[in-house]
């Protein structure tokens, strides 16, 4: 063969191709690693979380961080959500390019360029954009680069104040600050304020329900100082937005939030299901599974083909989801470790072995695709595969 | 605008334009995060690494699963190296199909549909393969392979026996085992008894000098063993291939390994520079970089737009090369905490700050291209980007 040498581009479009021909085999004929959806357990989840949402009358707004796919944010809007939240710029360009209709970038951006990448796509995509906020010069920026673009519609952009809600990463420290924010935002035509941003990351894996009822009671005192604050300065705050699947509880049993960000319980990982469970809360399946493949064996161990590049391990290693017994150990980027108490339990050579990701959202930052299954992950069929638009949107 | 909702491939497509049109600009214009080669230090790192190969009169096959780049190994190769590994079928292919002529997967491939295409590009593709095996089932289903896809010429591809030195992952556990897999080989005409495959991937990582002499010393008695036992059996070994950028002293001195498969040597990541140093081996630098902004600030802490997406923790979090006097905390996966010894050392918002990756194979592998700096990363040029071919290619 004297073909030219193939471009990167080419050789995603290749595997990509390689999976398409699968759509209609058994899922046993599914190479591995492969990040796979459970098609009936994830559409369980997002029925049961559009049911809650509903009950308590609260907007939904999945975090789009978690699946980064734009057919998967079409599913969540179709059932209800009024859009999904993003962290990047690029992540919001991607979705909206693929035809998402309302996305909210629910972070700071101070990079001149990527605020006038947004500003060009508030201009001429049909999407309605958002971003949060928690400094005068995020702000400023911003409008900068709208007035840059001949962004001249009044409130072309929604604004959200971030405040810092416990976590201790972004957002404003202060009631005082928060106001100063808003006042500033309200000085600019083009930026609509638009509520604050408000979720605790840290809450969301807290072990107990009263560690996490005593993080979110601290959050909503936060909350309530800044509406305060605003409100003694002639100021509403139109809608406080965040919660995770965590907490979420708490967040709409508040009468505080009006929005839910929750993005993990389209998938559920390891890491939330090790989780004490909170009354009333939905009950989320893991739907997210990496399918792996026996290949060697030892006396008293079997290593498996997926390591670091097929799951992500910042929030712990994956469970085995089946076969039943084992224990995964780290076997490094490319291979895992498989033990189990009596050898004659370990996996055969070739057999195959499914894994449930400590962390989803890294995870499904490692794959281009999901592999949908439909009836189940032992004798179900593969229906589609469903690109992950944004992965590796970092910018 | 009404265009078409933009595929996936046409978003990876965008951003590498993007990407493209800022090579000739200062580095201080390029995007956050950025995967940044400072391309003086990996040159100088290649150097050394051809240099040391070259005086102990030994092959250097660097591991491509560090770079996972067709540019990169096409580099490697032009300095001495023999060709390159790989721990994936679809990480040859990638390479391959990208000009790569001589692949070696060091790793065990089962899966039949994986073989088939291995065997197809051993007809088709101007380059020479090698795979590793550790079990009979594994030899078979080669040799099947090639047959099926009409694959008939002599020793079409070299196979090496994977024998356990040390790790307890893949590899044959005993002497016996080893030569009835070569003998094994040898009954397939298309398979060529390549030689052994002894690499200890945990010592790479051991800190002192002294536990890595240890564990190499038990590594280079499990080769000779197996030497010994294929001798008596009239079987000359034809090569031991191995090593690592944190022993390849060792395996370089023993008088029996003939090929070096170091990768990190390329970049050195944060936890190969937390080894103390073996005397006689080259020195290599930091070459690869996370470029990140700060984009919020508190009183105590600064955050930065650089997480578990940008970087991989499986080894530690990253180091902060500049400024100078920054601790690196988790944020997540989209945020890196900054701290100082006081307040006034913090970074301020909208300012770079510059990461080197605890572990760089696994972070390579979150990023579709990397940004080629010439100069130095405070006043340097974007040279050239660089595509990372084989990213994602875990199958």
């Amino acid at each position: 063969m004297n073909a030219a040498p193939e471009t990167w581009l080419a050789a995603r479009e290749r595997c990509h191709a390689q999976a398409l021909a699968a759509v209609g085999q058994p899922v046993a004929s599914l190479e591995t690693p492969a990040l796979v959806i459970d098609l009936d357990a994830m559409e369980r989840n997002l029925q049961r979380m559009a049911s809650f949402a509903r009950a308590h009358g609260l907007r939904l707004r999945p975090h789009a961080k978690t699946h980064k796919s734009a057919e998967l944010a079409r599913q969540q809007m179709a059932l209800g959500a009024v859009g999904v939240c993003v962290q990047k710029t690029d992540e919001a360009l991607a979705l909206a390019h693929a035809g998402v209709t309302d996305v909210y970038i629910s972070n700071e951006v101070l990079a001149e360029s990527k605020l006038a990448r947004l500003a060009q796509a508030v201009r001429e995509l049909p999407c309605r954009f958002a971003l949060a906020v928690d400094s005068l010069l995020g702000i400023e920026r911003l409008a900068a680069a709208l007035a840059q673009a001949r962004v001249e519609q009044a409130g072309a952009i929604d604004v959200f104040v971030e405040i810092d809600v416990g976590h201790g990463r972004c957002g404003a420290s202060s009631p005082e600050e928060a106001l100063l924010l808003a006042h500033q935002i309200q000085a600019h035509p083009t930026l609509r304020l638009a509520g604050l941003q408000a979720y605790h990351g840290g809450a969301q894996h807290l072990r107990t329900a009263h560690e996490r009822d005593t993080a979110l009671a601290a959050s909503a005192d936060a909350v309530r100082e800044t509406m305060a604050q605003w409100q003694a300065a002639g100021l509403q705050v139109p809608l406080i937005t965040g919660a995770g699947t965590g907490t979420l509880v708490r967040e709409a049993g508040s009468g505080l939030w009006g929005e839910l960000q929750a993005g993990s319980y389209l998938f559920m990982d390891a890491d939330y299901a090790a989780n004490e469970g909170d009354p009333g809360a939905p009950v989320f399946e893991h739907a997210l599974f990496v399918k792996a493949q026996v290949i060697s064996r030892g006396a008293h161990h079997a290593v498996c083909d997926a390591g670091h590049k097929s799951h992500a391990i910042d929030s712990g290693l994956p469970t085995v989801a089946s076969p039943p017994g084992l224990q995964f150990a780290n076997g490094g980027d490319e291979h895992g470790l498989l033990r189990a108490a009596a050898p004659e339990q370990l996996p055969a050579l070739g057999d195959t072995v499914w894994l449930v990701p400590g962390h989803c959202d890294p995870t499904v930052n490692l794959h281009d695709f999901y592999v949908g299954v439909r009836g189940g992950l032992a004798q179900g069929v593969i229906e589609r595969i469903i690109p992950i638009d944004a992965r590796g949107a970092i910018r």
